[in-house]
C-alpha cells in the first residue's frame, strides 16, 4: 500500500509517495503560486498525482494533503490561509477526489507535520506529542493517545499565537506578544537587524548580513558558529522564548515528547541550552521529568506525515 | 447504583453519595487536619464510608477520590500535596480499599470537578472542555473526547502555572509569572492591599477590609457592588488576567466550553466582561467563535464529581 501526501506552502509545494511501512517512494516539489488562482493550482498537482497514478496502479489507496493555514478537516475545506494568497473558504477536497479518483483527507499542515513525527520519526514510539514548526510562522501540530487532536473545530495546537508576554512585540496575525512575535522567522530576524544597531562596525553578523540588509536563519546561525556575540546571544533569546511558549504547553498537556522542526529549528544547537533550562527549571516539576525535546531529522515531515496519514483514514475507515 | 465521592482539601474534606442519574443521596463534610498524619485521616474517612456502606448496601458500588496536589492516578498515589501538610508518596486507595472493601480511583481534584461539570452540569453535551478552579491555588481539569484527560504522567491541566507574565508576580509555586500568582485568592488579596494603599481614607474596601488588614474575595466583592473604585478595578484586572491564561489554554485546545469553579468564580459578575473580551478579540478567531464559558452552578463539583467518576470507571471496567 503507498499513499501520497502533499504539502501546500506559501513558496513551494512537495508531493511524496511512501508506503505503508514508511519507505519514501518517490518526492517532487512546484511553487505554489497560490496569486494564479485555486483552479490552477488543483490542476497542476492533480496532474503530478495521475501521472504517479499510473504508475503505482492499484498500491496507490490514498492522498493525504496539508495546508498552512485555518482548515476545516471535516468539510475538506481552506476556511483562511494568510500565506495562501488569502485563500477563504476553498474548497480542496472535494475537486481532487473528482479529478484523481482517490479518497483523500485535508489537514493543517503542521497536523501533518505531526503525523510524520509520530509515525515515522518517533515510530509510534510515544502516544502523546506536540510538534512546533518553526518557520515564519509557528504552529503546532498535536497527536493525544495515538490519534490526531483536532479539538472542537480543527483548530487545536496554535501554540505559536498563545501569548507569552502581555502587550509584546506585534505579530503577523495582528495581535501582540504571540510566541511566533519572538521567535518565528521574521521576528528573529527584526531582533537581529535591532540588536545589530549597537554591534561593532567589524562585527561578524554584520559582514554576513550585507551590512545587515537581510538577516536570515541560516545567516544568524552562521554568525554564531563563528562566535559573533550579538548572534549568539539572539540565538540565546529565542531558546528562552521558546521555552516559556513550550513550557505553557507542557503544563497542559503533559506530553511524552516535543518535536521541533522547519528551518529555524536547525539552529537548534544553539538555542536549545537556554530552552531546556526553562523547561527543566519550572516548579511543577512532574510533567517535565520524563519529556523529551527533540528536533526532527526530515525537512518533509509535511508531506510525508500526509502520506502516512492518508493511509492511516483510509485503512481505519475500511477497517 | 451509588457512587461516594470523596473530594481531599487542604481545609475540608467534603463526601457525597451520588446516584448514577446525577441524584445526590446525602452529603457531609469533616476537618482534613493533614498535620495529625495519613493513618488518622484515612480512618476517619473510611468510618463514614463504612457507616454510608450499612445504609445503602450492595446499591453502593464505588469510592472516587479527588485530592488536592501531584496525583498519581494510576498507582493511586497523592504524590506530593502542599496543601495537606506536604504529604509525599501517600498510598490513598490501596489501604482504603482494603477497609471498606470497594473499588476506588484517586484523581487530582480539579479533575474530578471537570468531571463534574461535564457530566453533571453540562450533561455530557459538550465533547471537550476545560474546567478551572479558582481557589487560593488555580488549578484545571480537562475532558476531551468525553474522557478525563491525564497527560503521559497524571500531571495534565496545570493551567494555574502557565506564565502569563515573564518574569512577574511571585506564585505559592516558587515560579514567577504563574496565571495563579494574579488569579489565585492570595494573589487577587495581595494586588487589593497593594491599591487600598493609594485609595481615600474613607474607602467602601478600607471600611470592609478592617482597615486593609483582610482583604479576602467575599469582601472584595461586596466592596464592589457597593460601587468601590479599587474593588471595582482590582477584579477588572484580574479578569484580563484570567482572560490571558484561558486563551492560551483556548488557542492550544480548541474547547467547545471553559467552566470556572471554586470561590473566586462567584465573582464572575465583577471580572467576566473584561474576561471575555480577551477571548474574543483574538486575532486567531475560530477557536473562540462557539466556545462558551460558563461558571458552575454547584459549590460541591469536586466531591459530586468524584462520585460520578467512580461510577463511571467502575461501570467501564465491567462493561
Amino acid at each position: 500500500m503507498t499513499g501520497i501526501g502533499i504539502d501546500i506552502g506559501g513558496t513551494y509545494t512537495k508531493i511524496a509517495a511512501v508506503r505503508a511501512d514508511g519507505r519514501l517512494v518517490r518526492q517532487t516539489r512546484l511553487s505554489t503560486e497560490p496569486n494564479e488562482g485555486k483552479d490552477a493550482f488543483i490542476e497542476k498537482i492533480t496532474e503530478v498525482v495521475n501521472d504517479w497514478k499510473l504508475e503505482l496502479g492499484k498500491d496507490l489507496i490514498s492522498l493525504g494533503i496539508g495546508a498552512a493555514g485555518d482548515i476545516d478537516p471535516e468539510k475538506g475545506v481552506i476556511r483562511y490561509s494568510p500565506n495562501l494568497n488569502q485563500w477563504r473558504g476553498v474548497d480542496i477536497v472535494r475537486p481532487i477526489k473528482r479529478l484523481t479518483g482517490l479518497p483523500c483527507v485535508l489537514e493543517n499542515d503542521a497536523n501533518m507535520a505531526a503525523w510524520g513525527a509520530y509515525s515515522l520519526e518517533l515510530k509510534k514510539k510515544y502516544r502523546n506529542i506536540i510538534t512546533v514548526t518553526l518557520g515564519t510562522g509557528v504552529g503546532g501540530g498535536i497527536v493525544l493517545g495515538g490519534k490526531l487532536f483536532h479539538g472542537s473545530t480543527g483548530s487545536a495546537g496554535e501554540i505559536g499565537h498563545t501569548k507569552i508576554v502581555p502587550d509584546g512585540e506585534l505579530c503577523n496575525c495582528g495581535d501582540r506578544g504571540c510566541l511566533e512575535a519572538y521567535v518565528g522567522s521574521y521576528a528573529i530576524s527584526r531582533r537581529a537587524l535591532q540588536a545589530l544597531k549597537n554591534a561593532p562596525k567589524n562585527s561578524t553578523l554584520r559582514k554576513l548580513s550585507c551590512n545587515g540588509k537581510h538577516i536570515g536563519s541560516v545567516c544568524l546561525t552562521e554568525a554564531a558558529e563563528k562566535g559573533d556575540r550579538v548572534a549568539k546571544r539572539i540565538w540565546f533569546e529565542t531558546g528562552e522564548y521558546l521555552g516559556r511558549g513550550l513550557a505553557n504547553a507542557g503544563l497542559l498537556f503533559n506530553p511524552d515528547c516535543i518535536v521541533l522542526t522547519g528551518g529555524v529549528s536547525r539552529a537548534a544547537a544553539h538555542f536549545m541550552e537556554p530552552l531546556k533550562r526553562i523547561l527543566y527549571s519550572q516548579s511543577i516539576a512532574t510533567p517535565f521529568k520524563f519529556m523529551k525535546v527533540l528536533v526532527a531529522k526530515s525537512a518533509d515531515l509535511g508531506s510525508l506525515g500526509a502520506a502516512m496519514y492518508g493511509i492511516e483514514k483510509i485503512t481505519e475507515d475500511r477497517g
